[in-house]
């Protein structure tokens, strides 16, 4: 008994805990660099200002080092890469590991050729990143060296289920502690790990997954939480995963008949521009 | 009489038919491989996720093979071609040829550039395509090797009208026969045709033209009817052209009196992600 | 008092001005050629759309000469620069200066990096500007030559305010002056100059700095209003302005409790679309 009042009471501070990583986002209004695909860079500039933060795309080596210098955080995403902006992505994470700045990666499609996972590795090796973001595939590949993605979507091999939970989030913790930074698994069920703890989250609604760049939106939201709160990087990127989830929550119960997968689209970031600590506090499904 | 009841019969196999290619998107959900511009991207990708498809944007010459091989299909749309991602086209087109993939062209402003007449010329010349799609300005210029195109949009003089839809249907069927692959020529009234038969389809809404991407759009989810519907190219490119302009029209119907041209572009993404087979057979006007 | 009725007089005929210069983008639909960033092209090109215009974007060094012949107007946007690209804008820029074409600079970040400020002032050097529209900051880094912006919004100390609006005006006119352009500094308050005269704009909402964009969106369109309007640079620039900043007013009055930026900004985009002479004269706030 006294051993579930413990739990209740952990619980009841993690919640406080999360809105508190959205309100930092909100007072402290972090610049965001990007270095992201152009398939849903709008979308990532939305939901950047949404949350409260600031954005800004810039990728080319000329400038790079110089945009990351003047932001807070920067969010390297894979999703259509070429030679010319992936040693964007180098020279600016380097700098960014320079000046303390805290940086995301997002590896769409590692698995999917060998340039994205070749890239993917390269960047783990040469930049040091506060939270990688991914599918299970993704992740996976990441972890393994090589792998298999059908495309930028998961393997349904590889779907997070009730039954590998378990397994999912000890090899989460073991990826995130061997590279020392916080691992967010995204899917049905969202793995956010450290070395330490796992938070499984269970916020989100299948039709999530039927809009492009729900997950790039999430990479982006979580630089500008782990920006916000450099002290806290589990609890921020579980923060934002939370959050995005409940968006897509939210935005789903406003749909009427007529709406599709593009009044969806927008209703998550209206969500998101809409969301409150107090919403995310009561909203927030999750476990350790 | 028995000569109509004749084309009766016919015509209600092709409304089923219409709705069987539909089907076949939902239920096969194939991935495609889009190298498109960077201006309608996103809608593109929506859109096939709208209809039932999946997604994936990748125009890095490295990968582009690799990209495609784990596809069902190809769509090449040179909207803001450069010579980085026209040499990207190639490599993917020619790929997806030997792999048996259909490909589909948009030749966006073939006829305004000599860099956009000489590129998707060289692209008809190097890589089977199983259709192209576009205006009746973009179509003659590929047809007669040069060409006028006002921009992106078909030029006044070239408009498919009641008057000379039996020349355009002509006109159409011939540059498929010759080149043994589907054209569908989007415009007030579609003509689809292969080297044996042309439809006219008269579904659609003038306002569809003050957005930006329709036929974009529409090029992304020809890819995926065709490549869910191998054996039957004509009808599945038809079936696409018809499920835009009912969507148009479906779209239209929803507006109410403060919503513009954004507010159009989510109706008709969001009609695509509630089309129905039996929408389809039901709203779809076409004649052979 | 004859002096009061004087100006009654004049600011009657200046907003009967604002609302031709609409009517013109409507009646001469003018094509625009945009080199532009990635980030907020699709909603450029529906805002042109929307306002009556035709856009065309391309942005390779092989075709953008051909490309801006066939348009009447130019718009250059440096948000996602490259060296490509940046090649790209200085041959367009002089080709329409051959063909006495209209050209608009969104100097976007200019100040946050060196390559921005550079390619900026190059581009003032080597190509003749009709309009130059940008926040307060990156205008001030064109004058001076050098500059500090925070990312791409303006900075805190550099706000437009009632204090400092006569030196603003003051420093706006002195400077179209210098380069014979219209000056557009658009912020909470915009002042639109050329070397005889400011005109100070006080249409627009504070959420409009919530959506990624608005900046963009208005030079394309105050491409397309100097282009319809070629002999009155000055009132064609403030129109657009005025227009974008009363949509953003009237988009503002359609929301409803959930929604957040991202309806908003179809809402502007669609107010822009149905926009009419009589609102604009009606809506428009300003001040010579």
């Amino acid at each position: 008994m006294r051993h579930l009042l413990f739990f209740d009471a952990l619980k009841e501070e993690f919640l406080i805990m999360l809105g508190k990583m959205l309100e930092n986002v909100r007072t402290r209004c972090p610049l965001i660099h990007n270095i992201t695909n152009y398939v849903t860079v709008n979308d990532c500039a939305n939901i950047l200002l949404a949350c409260g933060a600031s954005p800004i795309m810039a990728d080319d080596r000329e400038e790079v080092a110089e945009i990351t210098a003047i932001c807070g955080g920067l969010n390297i995403n894979i999703g259509t890469l070429n030679s010319r902006t992936i040693e964007s992505m180098l020279i600016a994470g380097k700098r960014a590991n320079g000046l303390g700045h805290p940086v995301v990666l997002d590896p769409v499609g590692a698995g999917a050729s060998r340039l994205r996972t070749d890239t993917a590795l390269r960047l783990l090796r040469e930049v040091r990143f506060a939270v990688v973001r991914g599918n299970i595939s993704e992740i996976k590949t990441l972890a393994s060296g090589s792998g298999t993605t059908k495309g930028v979507d998961a393997d349904v091999a590889d779907r997070v289920t009730e039954e590998n939970l378990g397994d999912i989030a000890a090899f989460a913790k073991a990826f995130a502690a061997k590279n020392n930074f916080v691992v967010a698994i995204t899917g049905a069920i969202d793995v956010v790990a450290d070395g330490d703890r796992a938070y499984c989250i269970r916020n989100g609604h299948p039709m999530m997954s039927a809009i492009t760049g729900t997950g790039c939106q999430l990479s982006a939201m979580t630089a500008a939480y782990v920006t916000a709160n450099p002290e806290h990087r589990l609890e921020a990127a579980a923060a934002a995963v939370s959050a995005m989830g409940l968006a897509g929550e939210i935005a789903h119960g406003r749909l009427t008949e007529p709406d599709g997968n593009s009044s969806y689209r927008n209703y998550i970031i209206d969500a998101i521009y809409n969301m409150t600590p107090e919403r995310l506090e009561k909203g927030a499904k999750y476990e350790v």
